[in-house]
């Protein structure tokens, strides 16, 4: 799709869809704040109503569950600000995802959604958008280790989620338990690692001025 | 130490120091139990007192603030639920040790710990018990690391937290967020890919039947 044809098309969601795509961002707005400040519990169609200005009944008619709603809300989110790099190589692409989902997990909001994925209650609606929300961000992301095993970096049989789990995994680990600030420096380590294994000599080698 | 020994001082811990390492042990069950079920928020030394049947005033003498008695809970109950593996050579000593923390956050009290630990309120004395009880956690857990750098198993200028940080968020990873069950064969795949890289040919190859 050329510039210009995304141009028409957002002009058109303007007008006459303009009202409808708005009305649809108000609520995933409100849903995700009402998310992030209650976590789990709390959360309910009427409040997502009263937030965003928004008809229950039409919030209903529209995401039927709370649990779509919930889901379109953070995947909307998610795919906004985390989109997949595509850099022409599997470390730069490793790298420059590493850091946006940094950045998304040092601003508020990304912080706020993170620890109510976090939280204990088990409100089985935001047990079932949890799984559905990690199984679309693998979907979506697995192209990543798609098109390494295209140009040869990776072997055929790869498993692509283990990859995106093994980088994944360490950036919420510090931001949400070890409470540990995501160096630049850092970030290049761990994916020199996970690409040459602890056993390559060097691969996590300490940096010299931090010895 | 030998068994004889060992049950020589669980004798003598029983009397005359018998009441002393009795308090304490109840002391501790009751901090955990309070951090567990009240998270951060609501855990005072009155509440511990309450639980314990140990006068507040005795808790405060003994460890002072309730940052000590909170670190000294969760550091207590670590080292006796996750030993640190001794093997003979490292892979084994990664699989035993994911294994040991899997096992753990699958504890009621284990998963309720780590989700008090992953929890947003931001006490300044959670805070700091939580950092001390990370560093304490890679400094006992080091050991692996470097045994096996003695064995030749890894470069001598390995990081040997960047190695212990890569294992370990994946489990918690699992356990606190996507929710999804930690299998034998995933805990070994995993140790592999770390060990020798995602650009090792095969190294987080699928298992036939899943593919």
């Amino acid at each position: 799709m050329s510039k210009n044809e995304m141009s028409d098309q957002a002009e058109a969601s303007r007008r006459p869809g303009g009202r409808s795509a708005r009305v649809r961002a108000d609520v995933l707005r409100s849903t995700l704040e009402a998310l992030a400040e209650n976590s789990a519990s709390g959360l309910t169609v009427s409040e997502i109503a009263r937030r965003s200005g928004v008809h229950a009944t039409s919030i209903q008619r529209r995401w039927g569950t709370l649990q779509n709603l919930t889901l379109d809300a953070l995947l909307t989110y998610s795919q906004e600000q985390l989109p997949v790099p595509d850099t022409g190589n599997l470390r730069d692409d490793m790298v420059a995802l590493a850091r946006l989902i940094t950045a998304y997990l040092n601003t508020p909001l990304g912080a706020a959604l993170a620890h109510a994925m976090a939280a204990v209650e088990e409100d089985p609606q935001l047990t079932e958008s949890r799984a559905q929300f990690w199984q679309t961000r693998y979907d979506v992301t697995r192209v990543i280790v798609e098109r390494a095993i295209g140009r040869h970096e990776l072997a055929a049989d790869t498993d692509h989620q283990m990859a995106l789990e093994l980088l994944v995994a360490p950036l919420h680990f510090r931001a949400l338990l070890i409470r540990q600030p995501i160096e630049e420096d850092w970030i290049e380590r761990m994916v020199d690692t996970l690409l040459h294994g602890l056993t390559a000599p060097g691969s996590t080698r300490t940096r010299p001025d931090s010895r």
